[in-house]
């Protein structure tokens, strides 16, 4: 059992997600808020508050569960402080944290909608995402007073746990969420207080779905086509889950929160279910890390049916991020940081564009040329999943575990401070990750005790070489996918790790129908992909087998290495940085010409 | 249409090739030769003098084409001598030279197995290799020529190649070398004397082949199971040849001579009946370059019939280098030098031992622990093909044409002198390759006319970068598999490329039944393998999909880097240096898991 360590002891100085933390913390996050202002999001509260005052008020406006995009930018703006102080923004935050505060009901309960368009309707709807509301607002809650030490929506959010506590978990009355969400927010706020009313109030919410209760009519007629047991994860109970169903986004939020739980109360069923439950992910996983083939339900369809004009809603990518770096934590197997690490470097940061302004709800893997970021959506749970996620990257980096080892998760640029087995270990990172693989990292304290270090060696790698102290380490000793370094106690002991990370030729498993013929091109953890600004007629091209890729620069995607097939002329670049110069057609998989008369081996 | 530059013209200081250069020098020639001495073979030209002086003499010995092993070692020690002068050497090679010339007819005949044994039985057996003796001669004294200025085997071998000009030739009888061989040597007399004649008689020995002259049953007589026009390269024109057949060595000869005289002659039937067989021979050829699947007569199968308990003869690899490189020249691409580099760094030098005397006849890619190399054997082609292949070496570097460009067709550590199109250039390469594909090529002179670089990107290489002068080449002009740095002609320009040379899991096609479900494991051009000195049950390991390697040393490999899988620590060497320790089974080929609920790409 692995312990985060959070992005708040890592300082990153690299050039790939240092600039974008910038660009979140500058743009994104006041671009969202004023977004959230400008569509009558924060204008909700007021008008909620004064409903609870008895004062006129203006409507309701915009989707139910509008709330949880202003608590999502806060909880982004509060990581956003930690790393750049911002009076201003905090200040702003401060402001609609009053307005928060003054929506809130007696008893605890708060949510925009409801107390303004129908107070009677509260708790009549288990789909009106109450519950996801608030699990959103804990978590903002929690972020901004460990950022600022200031407590009034962290007190809010108390209220409304205790609120959800006494009626629902103490009165044995079953209620599942529409959306889950609080259910790992209650962790958080377990892990935060202590107390452990909150544990045990997210154990229950997971213990009433799939036990047979009677069945939410109320949730089929709601949303068209999104009905059933199945799909609302109700179907079975968590611990005989064997296949990821449902909604993308609730699926994710719901595994992160059973993975905690197996972790926090040795649930080894919860664990065995989350084994089985995540191999069928990875059948459903497009290359990119993204998930959720449907547009239809934002949900899954088959194992292996993965159009490539697929809907892997950007909140699902980061979601993939948070069960697998759970998994990480609950199993020390370095293979579940591969997919967070895929997920985070591809179907993740696709959903932003380089200017920090313009976003993609969907990231499908082919685009005749209609697709383009948006400024904001009316359901914009993506732009503000990313302002939450891009400034919190660094909890990825590292772990620790009770048997003073350091898990080195994610190679970035940076320099650490934590604690490790209760003592202090201070860790810098020297690397141009992901455009080079090699990393040198340097302990800069001594240590009373020595600590391991586990380096993980990310799936795409197929060899490295390890030094310490400018030394090679000829007897490599592996663990769970890491290689482990014994014995680091001295200030400046150095580790470097040189890692292969060649461009490769990458085929899907050949039950995934819609890639037969075809291939993608990676290079470590990056996916690439053609787009017609750069080339003509993509969907005609043919990529060889006999390719070859040199490095090349496009001066719009400032320092964001492309690949220029050499022969062809045919230009790659990321998938995460497409769409962000001329509008056109985008393909992840390519037409593939293996030649079969030629050289009998790949 | 390239040129050839000579290995005489490059003076390779690497850490590959120099230390076998020097070892084939000091340790394999000598040894070769003293065993062409205590098997007989020497005294097989001695007798043969004998008898033409009608005094008394001993028995023939050996195998009846015992005399072009005796050929091969001159040659080899006429190559060695120009890298490393050795008086002594030298001194043994005129001494065995005037024991040759000593038994040449007066018509210029030469063969000791025939004038020993049976004077009236000349020129009555096709297959009985005069012709192959004789052309390894004229290679021999070319070399010894080329090397000392000494004439005397010259003389010997101008006055036999104009006796078969004169009595095959000009009397237009009907004869094909059962093994082929004084075709390409006579292309190599005529380059040298500019003598037409040789190069008609080149040319007239293959056009003699497939043209239904009377069916010599003789050949089938002699050799069990081995007769039959296909087998005998007799069945079909050389311009009607569209597949691969017969005995490996004798076509790699055979193709090589008709891909000269492609060249030569402009003659584009040749040129397209061997790219036919060309394609041919890859539908037949082992992932080490080896080549002749079949034990029971030395020669090919069918397509993707490649069982691992394989023939692949250290000569027919040999030849390999031979006709890929001639390929490479008469069209100008790069791919042929992929599968030169291949059987040269693999099926070739696997045939000897790293000490200098052991060697193998057959380089089978798998063995149950019963095959080891011998110090000589009865048929010793093979040792003494070693012995002339490894100091010419430096032949396969550069290429020149007419149009003032460099081909730099492989990478070697190396200074080097040659003409290009009439001025002389002068380039350095500093490189570890093949352990690293980090290659900087310096121009030593400054250029009255400035020369193209074309660099060949290995097809291996899947990425790669190129600097002029310290800046990146960010324009790459690509040509024929190389990429072209125009415009060098001052004094210390430097090109550099930077290859990606990843660790391989190299799959068979999916027609080579005996590879199923198995995979092999390539760096670069060198091919790997498990020898069971390094691991336990080999025949039961399997390598996961999962699998991530890092460098090793062996110590009795002597900085030959081995790789070992990190997490079963299962070692892989070099194919090339296997059976130099104690002895035990190999694979080359190795069972594969690959993990079909994981992940869904690769």
């Amino acid at each position: 059992m692995l312990k985060r360590v959070s992005f708040r002891n890592v300082s990153i100085k690299d050039n790939f997600f240092s600039p974008r933390i910038l660009c979140n913390s500058k743009v994104t996050i006041n671009d969202c808020l004023d977004k959230c202002e400008s569509t009558g999001r924060i204008e909700n509260f007021v008008n909620a508050a004064k409903h609870l005052k008895g004062e006129e008020h203006g409507e309701y406006t915009g989707l139910m569960f509008n709330d949880s995009d202003v608590y999502k930018v806060i909880e982004g703006a509060a990581y956003s402080l930690h790393t750049y102080p911002d009076e201003k923004l905090e200040k702003r935050v401060d402001d609609i944290i009053e307005k928060i505060a003054a929506a809130q009901w007696d008893d605890g309960y708060i949510n925009t909608y409801f107390t303004v368009k129908s107070p009677d309707g509260r708790w009549t709807d288990m789909n009106f995402h109450e519950m996801y509301c608030i699990g959103h607002m804990i978590e903002a809650a929690i972020a901004y007073f460990e950022s600022t030490g200031k407590r009034t929506l962290l007190d809010v959010s108390i209220r409304a746990a205790d609120y959800i506590y006494e009626n629902i978990y103490l009165k044995n009355v079953h209620w599942i969420p529409g959306h889950q969400e609080i259910e790992l927010a209650l962790i958080k706020l377990y892990f935060l207080t202590k107390d452990e009313k909150y544990h045990k109030l997210a154990l229950y919410l997971v213990e009433q779905r799939g036990k047979g209760y009677p069945f939410l009519d109320v949730i089929n007629k709601c949303i068209d086509g999104m009905g059933g047991r199945k799909y609302n994860q109700d179907d079975k109970p968590a611990e005989e889950l064997s296949e990821i169903s449902g909604h993308a986004v609730r699926a994710m939020y719901y595994y992160s929160a059973i993975t905690e739980l197996a972790a926090l109360d040795n649930n080894s069923d919860f664990e065995a279910t989350m084994d089985r439950v995540y191999s069928s992910m990875l059948r459903n996983m497009y290359i990119t890390g993204g998930i959720g083939q449907s547009n239809k339900n934002e949900g899954f369809t088959e194992d292996y049916d993965l159009p490539n004009k697929s809907y892997c809603e950007t909140c699902a990518a980061v979601g993939v991020v948070f069960w697998a770096s759970r998994m990480n934590r609950l199993k020390g197997l370095s293979k579940y940081m591969d997919i967070a690490e895929t997920a985070m470097f591809n179907g993740s940061i696709s959903g932003v564009s380089l200017s920090g302004d313009k976003f993609f709800y969907e990231n499908p893997l082919t685009s005749d040329g209609t697709h383009h970021r948006q400024p904001w959506y009316e359901c914009s749970c993506c732009p503000t999943q990313i302002s939450r996620f891009i400034p919190s990257i660094g909890d990825y980096v590292y772990a620790t575990d009770d048997d003073n080892t350091v898990y080195v998760n994610m190679y970035m640029q940076s320099d650490a401070e934590f604690e490790c087995a209760g003592q202090t270990v201070k860790l810098s990172q020297k690397t141009n990750y992901p455009y080079s693989a090699d990393v040198k990292i340097t302990l800069k304290n001594t240590l009373d005790k020595a600590v391991s270090l586990k380096l993980r060696i990310p799936g795409w790698c197929k060899a490295f070489a390890v030094k310490l102290n400018e030394k090679a380490v000829s007897d490599i000793k592996s663990d769970c996918g890491y290689v482990v370094i014994d014995n680091i106690s001295n200030e400046n002991d150095e580790i470097e790790l040189n890692m292969e990370m060649p461009v490769k030729i990458m085929h899907a498993d050949e039950r995934v129908q819609n890639d037969k013929g075809k291939v993608a091109v990676m290079r470590g953890p990056i996916v690439y992909c053609m787009e017609e600004v750069d080339n003509k007629n993509i969907s005609e091209y043919t990529l060889s087998s006999d390719c070859v890729f040199t490095e090349t620069e496009i001066e719009q995607l400032k320092g964001i290495p492309a690949l220029k097939e050499v022969h062809s002329g045919a230009v790659f670049v990321p998938y995460f940085a497409w769409d962000n110069r001329e509008e056109g057609k985008m393909d992840v998989w390519i037409n593939y010409d293996e030649k079969k008369d030629g050289w009998l081996y790949r």
